[in-house]
């Protein structure tokens, strides 16, 4: 076996093809997660395969994301998942016990174990040196059904750590100093494998949160070391015994190395509108400030809110903002409470909302018209806080109660000494708002809620030799999942009924899409380069799907989305000359002749009669997926 | 000067009329509070007046309804009324202070003080000996501008209360034993005054509880006196000399008494959709239950969450519902968490919202699909939690408890010995969240913030001789505010936008009212009995005049919503014979003579040729009113 702690956990859990960097391996999956605005669409899936009970070894489902509840689709779909969950063998997490990672860390992350997640952060468990990865909802199911997850294999980036963090910087400020380095798009195809000296001064939830934002660099995941470190952490959550050492032979092999001097960071902030455009506080101190919101799976730790309270420390906030705080996690607010430090935040003036994704994921306390807002997230897209014109920064909690004393964009250093905290040896450990999964026999009669936005899958049918129909849309290059299917507040609650959020396809970006789609009973998507970059959601590809989408042609597509279109039953095609995007309006009748999907597809123009040549870049196992109409049909077929 | 409370207060405010039961009297204003829902209206009104800084003793403007902030509108609001309270001299508190009628309770409410709201709950501070009333926006503004506020002068009705309550029975129950006797219409016209030996068994709080919901037997206000418990309780709020003596006389003479013993009220009940239909809790209990919330106005004091985090006690709430808390205020917060009673609330698996209305009025936590919500609140009506077929029953915090621990309404009776509490003779006390009004100098150079969503008021042009226009809309008997005007976490961000919540008028009735409105530049409405019924809301009667609306013709009126016609320049007409109403179809084509609008008016229906006779009970004052287009232009020519 190779010497670093991704071969380690690679080596025993490939079950098919080779460790060859950018070969495609099958992966056993021992844990899976799910939060609600992706689970529901998961578990759909799971039944609709049709096995009796998970195979993995521990699923945990979680409410975190969809509770604002302006109506009764949330509550409907907190009831399915908690009866799903009963039914199948799941344990689940109810509404106001915490964000999925941060509970996932506290109570059940486990060194050395596979974790795959329908939802981009859930490499955070690899701060317990887990190798987690996140997931569409489709690969989460098949993965209880007892398939492997398969991955590209990945280039293994050594993050050699020294020194230590000086007072007033934390964790926050080492990962945006790696995006400072590397960018967006720097990890695709990478892990990123944390050593050196410096590890040992970093807790574990200092490590989850670099190996939480480690997602906004693309990579395959995060890790860092089993040590000591973790081993205190898990005594004091009661769960020593999940503890295995698991470090990096003395003599492995990186295939790169980045060196950080913990001793040299300095408090970093990301600007508007990417997580890569990171630039030294101090550099940028003095902007007029209109929000801080502290929270998220980022940093909603306890230590994270323990700095922040013992900086308010009898303050009161700035009379020109609001400060809101997520805890994440009841044993976090339980701390808190219990130590006073609940009374040093409410009594600054911070606004406490539930335990729960927030503000991060636009659900509340959007900022105002062109606001300014300082937040501990990972993310700051366009309009992703709700507001279209909002500014957000993402900082550490320290920038950021700092911002919240002063009114204004502030360099923590600059508050004076820096206040000393102390975490328990012992957690408070409760965990009686995880409902544990129920004996097999008892779980067959649990009867599963439905509620009436919650709509049965589409069907899939296999894929005919050719496909026909008009192009229903013509775009440019970079188009997002976010342009394909909006989020937000209003259009999240939807994720249940593909029917209802089908109608918010390509809302943004042309209006009459959804009718012209169901007037010409689906079609053709034409696209420029690196169609659906950005956010993994699998219904960028399933209400596209619904709405008789048959094949995307573009320049070239981004990898996730790629694969959500082939385990939708939706063909990704490229063109074999560039060129010949130009040769296709939106509005022409085309017919696609596939084959059988080896290499090659020839385009048929007929309103402008021309051919136009076509290839695509599927694997056997893809093809074979497509050509049952997608990963369902295909699970179920071979289950079978 | 006669001997009630009630006399003894308004006899030392009329500045206009006599004091004869129906008769209109106008009344010194000292305070006036607003939330934000209606507030932001009330102050784009005063600031239309026009003068330069309030004329009141005290007026509070407090954010509490619309703290969900999906988008920039609810925080651009937030931002206007902190500028509009700095620059006209009131106090502002912030979002996450509390609930506007709890922190007022606690920190303004002063005993022998007129105050009016724009919020129905305002008779709250009756539970302070303030003579406390609800008034649409527009009232309150004219009252900052130092107008007197017109009422019928109330028939006086004396509650006698003897004895006290017992255990696991609270002042809730007391309430809903009243609306089992009157319903929601038999306060319309009365003040409840509160007398007799059982008064002193009740805590300020506690006689909060019923003032407040005195709101829902339609009275003008609810009112205790002023004894030893209020000195107490304004002592542990250090507002101590804000307490005057305030009992009625020995001989005092009430105009009708109803009796209550405290000894025999159990624990109630109000079922759906009515705080009317009220049963005791022992006759219906057992029911499942989808949710309970604990909180609103009426039910989120310290003494009621004491109650309830004694009662949870270490124990875990049924799996099956989920349990919500909202605090009311920042001062209550405080102390259950240095008390750890936060913790036991926490540890049972409660959800801590944030300190607002939250679930009261539709603002997150919608029930279930049919869902079953038992909760501590003032209002069931259909659909107002948010979800249309959602059944909600009003109770005590103590059945509230009970409920959550067993998951079936739960008589709290049987959960076995009743937990002691201690309220604290000394509160939290700190204002850091009410910004103090600016002295005048340097309030004038405040620049106020209208966000886009915020939109100048309409027009009001004099009312001519002779209204023209089509019929709009024809209705049934009944028809409510939420008919006219919806409200909800959707449309309540629309408050401060005119012409954008008019696109809703009539929505639920009628889809196609607003373009009809538009196509026909406005026109009139014709109904039946009672139009107007419900909720105070002037927007009901402010987006149909945006609309063109000049007259509605009805059979009769409810009398909050004449009054806001009114105000806003909108003819209120009754058919001098009821039968007449037959006379008139959707679409027809109406002339109406108003004249001086002394007594009559004529109606000509052009497109039948017929002539009707149609009445009204407009006092000079209304007439007055009404000819100048509104009280907003009325006020603004009497100032000048």
């Amino acid at each position: 076996m190779s010497g670093t702690i991704t071969e380690k956990i690679l080596f025993s859990h490939i079950v098919e093809g080779k460790p060859v960097i950018g070969e495609e391996v099958a992966l056993k999956v021992d844990n899976t997660l799910t939060q609600d605005a992706t689970g529901t669409m998961a578990y759909l899936q799971f039944e609709a395969i049709g096995i009796d009970r998970i195979k993995t070894e521990l699923s945990v489902s979680f409410v975190d994301h969809n509770m604002l509840q302006t109506d009764f689709r949330n509550a409907d779909d907190h009831k399915f998942l908690k009866t799903i969950a009963q039914r199948y063998g799941l344990h689940f997490s109810r509404p106001g016990n915490g964000i999925c990672h941060q509970v996932f860390l506290e109570r059940f992350a486990t060194p050395g174990k596979t974790l795959i997640g329908s939802d981009s952060h859930t490499p955070t468990a690899g701060g317990m040196g887990s190798f987690a990865m996140g997931a569409g909802g489709l690969d989460v199911a098949v993965a209880m059904a007892g398939e492997a997850f398969r991955i590209k294999y990945p280039k293994i980036v050594g993050i050699k750590l020294s020194g230590k963090l000086q007072k007033w910087v934390s964790a926050k400020d080492v990962i945006l100093e790696l995006l400072s380095r590397v960018d967006v798009k720097g990890g695709v195809g990478k892990v990123f494998e944390y050593f050196g000296p410096g590890v040992k001064n970093l807790s574990v939830p200092d490590r989850a949160t670099i190996t939480n934002m480690g997602t906004e660099t693309g990579c395959t995941t995060s890790i860092f070391p089993s040590d000591e470190i973790t081993r205190e952490f898990l005594k004091a959550q009661g769960r020593e015994n999940d503890w295995i050492e698991l470090i990096a032979d003395e003599d492995a092999k990186y295939d790169e190395i980045i060196e950080i001097n913990l001793d040299e960071v300095e408090p970093m902030a990301a600007l508007p509108h990417s997580p890569g455009a990171v630039k030294k506080v101090s550099e940028i101190a003095g902007i007029k400030v209109d929000q801080v919101s502290i929270g998220s799976c980022t940093n909603s730790s306890l230590r994270d809110l323990l700095i922040v309270s013992k900086a308010l420390n009898g303050k009161t906030i700035s009379e020109d903002l609001h400060l809101t705080i997520s805890p994440g996690s009841r044993q976090v607010v339980e701390h808190l409470i219990n130590s006073k430090d609940m009374n040093s935040l409410v009594q600054s003036g911070a606004r406490i909302l539930e335990n729960g994704c927030g503000p991060c994921i636009g659900m509340g306390c959007a900022p105002s018209s062109a606001g300014i807002s300082v937040r501990t997230f990972n993310r700051n897209f366009l309009g992703r806080s709700g507001t279209k014109d909002a500014q957000v920064y993402l900082t550490s909690p320290e920038t950021a109660v700092a911002t919240a004393l002063t009114g204004v964009l502030t360099d923590p250093r600059t508050l004076g000494k820096c206040p000393d905290f102390e975490m328990p040896n012992k957690f408070e450990i409760n965990d009686n708002m995880i409902i544990k999964p129920l004996p097999a026999e008892e779980a067959k009669n649990i009867e599963i809620a439905h509620g009436p936005n919650i709509k049965p899958l589409p069907k899939f049918s296999p894929l005919p030799d050719k496909l026909e129909g008009n192009v229903l849309i013509k775009l440019e290059n970079n188009v997002t999942t976010d342009d394909i299917m909006p989020a937000g507040a209003k259009i999240l609650p939807l994720r249940s009924n593909i029917p209802e959020i089908s109608k918010h396809v390509f809302e943004s970006v042309d209006g009459e899409f959804h009718n012209r789609a169901i007037e010409n009973q689906g079609g053709f998507i034409i696209a420029g380069e690196n169609y659906g970059q950005g956010s993994s959601r699998e219904h960028a590809a399933l209400a596209p799907k619904y709405l008789g989408v048959r094949a995307v042609i573009s320049k070239s597509f981004a990898r996730i989305h790629m694969a959500n279109l082939i385990n939708f039953g939706i063909v990704p095609l490229v063109f074999e000359n560039s060129k010949d995007y130009e040769k296709i309006s939106a509005g022409d009748k085309l017919e696609v002749v596939i084959g059988d999907l080896r290499g090659k597809a020839l385009l048929r123009n007929i309103s402008k009669n021309e051919e136009i040549a076509l290839t695509h870049s599927l694997s056997e196992l893809d093809a074979s997926i497509l050509k049952f109409g997608g990963k369902l049909p295909w699970i179920k077929s071979k289950i079978k």
